[in-house]
């Protein structure tokens, strides 16, 4: 595990932005990222996008969402994909064919897509204050889960109103995620924190304790897994 | 995960040890090997040993032990050590510089120094019954665990006792371990396992359950794992 | 570059198997590999075969002969494919999907598709006491050339003659090769000579000088270039 | 061989300083660059500069330069490491233990002490309109050779006068370069070029031509070779 401390959420999206790019540049035949949506990372793609947007050169790099939230009516795309149509696919001029969604209708060949496309090279992901990842909350899905449909108790409803503007009708009765399982076999594991409301978790992931409560506890025995925060969200270490 | 399935020992062997060569033959400044002793793997030593014997070539391969357990009135090398020496670095003619014990008097210093040397390029180990692997058994270590002393109970002294053979006062109060942390780093994890024994742990390694119940099967996340085994460990597939 | 110096035919052989197996061992989605036919490495074959046949494991490994000399009649394959399949494919059963013949009728292909699938990861070749190199022979082709078809003069004619089993009815107006540039795209490139005969010309490559009238002196700019010979072979330096 | 083109001198220095943090980024225990001074990637380094400036985590990233013109009186610096102290060194803070100074008096340990650290992981270099790159000029190396002392002749020393501001008893009756030998031996060589005035240069690289006259033609052989130009040094294409 390598950490990384900026000191504050521009140079900690600056560093980010840098492995990301890294992956970009590499001469390789297919290079697979999935990315994550969400606040933590929108400095991230403002920065990404002008190094990206138009160029030739980044043509042999896809990407992936590892997780969606579907409207209830399923007459639109999901909360997560849309959310990185907006903050970098579109902006970027990403063409649709670089772009691999996955959600309600094709998750159950997710895991096995992905491999047939040469696996994930990087997966960049934000951390919850309780310890989720991707769609893993604690006590949802297991250490061992591939990619998996996840159903909405009250709980989990009232969690994600929010990203329907709380539009109550709006929220599904369940959503997609990739697992630990799928995510363990990205290649690098990436994970960005900034501010003080992470300070706790980051305290909890360099603990050494692995524990599936604290879903994201598992990524540290990834065997490269790389930890960007900033100095408010390392504040406690 | 990668499962080679060999129709016996012999041919399980065989392709353990063309794993083992693969990482000798690759041409880097440095090559991190953690080997280990035990039943399982004599044969794929019997097949090494004329392979590596006196070859120049193979001066750059380092190797580590991974646990040992040290006689009690430690007057000697350690079980572990003991039987790698017998079964593969004395008949080999490995050099004394390209061999890094790990022992009672180190163990607090193995995972930085291992980090020192670059890390391990791969770790080949088998897995017991009760889905222990290194020093790693059911309710001794935790998976997010570095290396560690293991105090032994009257359950593990019993369970010791043969290595000693059968001499009681041979059986020490505490052995050592890297744990499941300090594997998971390692970039290729290779596990080997023969005999109908094993069918049950092999069946349930496969069947995607992460417990620190059942050691092992924290490694059946790790990115680059290969498993092989004979037609009677499979059995039960 | 590397040297590795094997005290005689069968040590050689037996490093330069110790490198196919390696890339054959390595668990990637596809492994290219570039084989040569002749007389220097029969014995690598030889010990290959057992290791290698009726193995499932290695499904992803393919195969691509880098030059050939036609019959004229062009009623069978060449000389080259049915050396290779002689000596390895066919004893090794490697499966038809594996081997990627270059021939007359594709050579103008075969740069653009072993790009496409993938690159080279190793190629094993000889070396001729006159510095040739696949089918690149003094005069013949130039540093900068793809793979290319050579018109055979009557000094070339001659030379191939014993190919031929000395019916010079069969000896071809042209031959193929893999050129200098297509050799030095593959990622490694193992050179393996045995033999007084090819003490001269192993003495000439170590003296770091490149010259197209020796073209295998290019093969010591790569990167990545390891020489395995023995002890006469070597008995100049 | 990759290409890229960028529409003008600030997109291809753009995307030189992403390959150049690309390196930067990865994580491993150190990574070598050798970079190249001259006016060329003047933008580049201003792109870099605050990129890398105090940052800790660019601390295992080392700096080689590949060629010096010492000044006659041996009383300073010579020209390289100044420029390159100059534009990035110094505005980027870059640690003098980072820096691996190539000069007069160790140039003849230069390749050995290279090999010592690891090997290159990547050389950026230029291109000159006449096709040398380093101090590898027409009729002074050849593509054999490794790090070198090259004596000048009137050519050279006029050549070579506005390096010193046109004082001519600054010239030295010699310069340093590391030979093509030394740089075919990095693992990725990217070569940057701008305006149109590298034109024919550019045309002439891509025409597969090998020749000693023209000493960048080698560099095309290498497997991992990256060609990044502008439109105006396109143009002829």
């Amino acid at each position: 595990m390598k950490m990384i401390i900026g000191k504050d959420v521009e140079e900690m999206s600056q560093v980010a932005a840098g492995y990301v790019m890294s992956y970009m540049y590499q001469d390789r035949e297919r290079v697979n990222l999935s990315i994550t949506g969400g606040t933590t990372p929108q400095r991230m793609y403002e920065i990404l996008v002008p190094m990206v947007k138009d160029k030739k050169q980044f043509q042999h790099v896809h990407f992936y969402n590892f997780d969606e939230i579907p409207y209830r009516k399923e007459d639109r795309e999901g909360v997560t994909i849309s959310g990185l149509r907006d903050a970098f696919f579109t902006p970027a001029h990403i063409k649709e064919e670089q772009i691999h969604k996955l959600d309600q209708f094709n998750y159950q060949t997710q895991d096995e897509r992905i491999e047939k496309d040469g696996g994930l090279d990087m997966v960049i992901l934000g951390v919850g204050a309780d310890g989720h990842f991707c769609g893993n909350l604690p006590q949802t899905t297991k250490f061992g889960d591939l990619t998996t449909r996840v159903e909405n108790d009250q709980r989990l409803k009232a969690r994600i109103l929010p990203e329907f503007h709380n539009v109550e009708e709006d929220v599904p009765e369940y959503y997609i995620t990739m697992g630990p399982r799928s995510i363990m076999r990205a290649r690098h594991i990436v994970m960005i924190a900034s501010g003080v409301k992470k300070a706790g978790i980051i305290k909890t992931l360099l603990e050494q304790v692995v524990d599936q409560d604290v879903p994201a506890s598992i990524l540290t025995l990834h065997p490269h897994f790389t930890l960007i925060v900033d100095e408010e969200a390392a504040s406690l270490l």
